[in-house]
């Protein structure tokens, strides 16, 4: 089967065996919020020479506005729970050699128990991924991000998720802020020690609005140089996160992710002493296989 | 003498009596980072027909990069301490008619008592303007904007002070973030019981990162309709300023600003059962007044 990973920025396909492991893989830019009316020739062209008749898509592809709607199954919710929110998509007129294929999305997940409610779209495929290596109790998954997913699992079932908005502050701070003014153009290597000052500015449990305009200082006083003060920023606002995100759940922390963001969040949970085990983003190939197999399509 | 209070994106003179009394005001839309080069033009442009011999300045234009560099003056600093602080700028030749008057530029303030170091240019006209009213005793002063300013004055000294970049951020996440998307465009009339949800969210003490996204799902989940969306964020933002610059601090809160902006701060400050006074951002008019009196100019 091929597993489609279509998020709001990015695109990547995965070719798997009849076992699930991954045999290909490919990587495209064009997010699914840039592809409206013409999803097929873009999805074509990613998968090009391969012949797999199962297409599984996860991420914004199934968002509202996206290829098809696919409505967010309500957590607690486990792998049947998930395979049985996917909707078929009809697609065989998209595009050449699509006919004899079937192409299937996978729900995102709401989660209404509090006031507010929170969702992830795209993240609960690589949580079904990591499912069976879990096991039984209760596990603490997060998957850093644009949208940093903090996701508890109990039992093989997600019970709860919460949603930081780290990575888009991040990057709304990092090019449009005062704070870009003193800062060096482009994205520079992680800089250790400003990254540390930046998470130890989160320690005292302030306020994030206050500690920010550190980074201003820092740049007015001359304590640290242009080219390593995106590091502060990104070691103050991760900081900010893991504090208030450890609240109330359980450690260690499982992380998933690329290797460079995954190690800012390692780091800055070790620092406060909580063990942390390392998965990859594949996860997400491997959990679309997964629930194609709950749903009785591979 | 004339008043100048020229921030990063304002321009206001105000022409003031031999006893300080405001006798006339305007307001231009130029900031002091939009006129590199040519302030004394836009200046002249401004006070056209005011022949008033002396004029004092405050704000960026006295920042790195305005019209003249005015090196901060450390707290615990003093109305005595700013107008020591003050620096004479030579304009005779940048406009015609200039050759008469005398241009002095008031100092910003910094406060280095914290690894990270604060600081307000501008504002410390305000506050110099308010120290007679106060009188002995511990005050808190709080001057909400782009960059919300708390300070802390005792017996007529500003003893610290602490920056939120509250009005940035908003700004940043109205125009720029995925939770723009859900917003109708411009800027609709307050929603108090919108602006009342964004506040409540903030009673909980957890982290803004989070928070932020229930703007993304208030809309996913048609909580409120667009257009009351950027009150709901507005009531976050102020909230969890407000809940975290009270710590610490002597109540009453004295509030300084336009009417709108104070307005949902001496709301939210209300609802926390803390008692406020207001005061008009004319204030800085009177502090320029009193430090250039201090300075033995007027």
């Amino acid at each position: 089967m091929i597993a489609v990973d279509w998020g709001g920025s990015s695109l990547r396909v995965y070719r798997l065996d009849a076992g699930g492991a991954v045999v290909d893989r490919r990587r495209g830019e064009e997010g699914a919020l840039a592809c409206a009316g013409r999803y097929g020739k873009v999805l074509a062209a990613m998968i090009a020479g391969w012949d797999d008749p199962l297409v599984v898509l996860a991420g914004m592809v199934g968002a509202r506005g996206g290829w098809i709607e696919v409505p967010y199954v309500r957590c607690p919710a486990d792998a049947d729970a998930l395979a049985a929110g996917m909707l078929r998509l009809d697609a065989s007129r998209e595009a050449p050699g699509f006919g004899y294929r079937q192409f299937w999305c996978v729900p995102g997940i709401a989660d209404r128990t509090s006031t507010t409610g929170d969702v992830m779209r795209g993240e609960e495929t690589q949580i079904a991924g990591l499912l069976d290596a879990l096991g039984g109790g209760t596990h603490t998954v997060c998957l850093p991000g644009t949208h940093s997913k903090w996701v508890q699992v109990r039992d093989g079932t997600i019970t709860s998720l919460a949603t930081a908005m780290t990575g888009e502050l991040y990057a709304l701070l990092r090019t449009h802020s005062i704070l870009a003014r003193g800062m060096a153009e482009g994205e520079p290597p992680l800089d250790e020690p400003a990254f540390d000052a930046g998470l130890a500015c989160s320690d005292g449990g302030g306020s994030l609005l206050h500690d920010l305009f550190a980074v201003r200082t820092a740049s007015l006083f001359g304590r640290f140089p242009a080219q390593v003060l995106p590091s502060f920023l990104s070691g103050m606002l991760i900081g900010h996160e893991v504090q208030f995100a450890l609240a109330g759940l359980s450690t260690p922390v499982h992380l998933v992710g690329g290797d460079g963001l995954v190690g800012r969040y390692a780091h800055a949970l070790r620092r406060r002493g909580v063990a942390v085990h390392r998965h990859p983003e594949e996860l997400a190939a491997a959990g679309m296989f997964r629930l194609a197999r709950a749903r009785g399509l591979a």
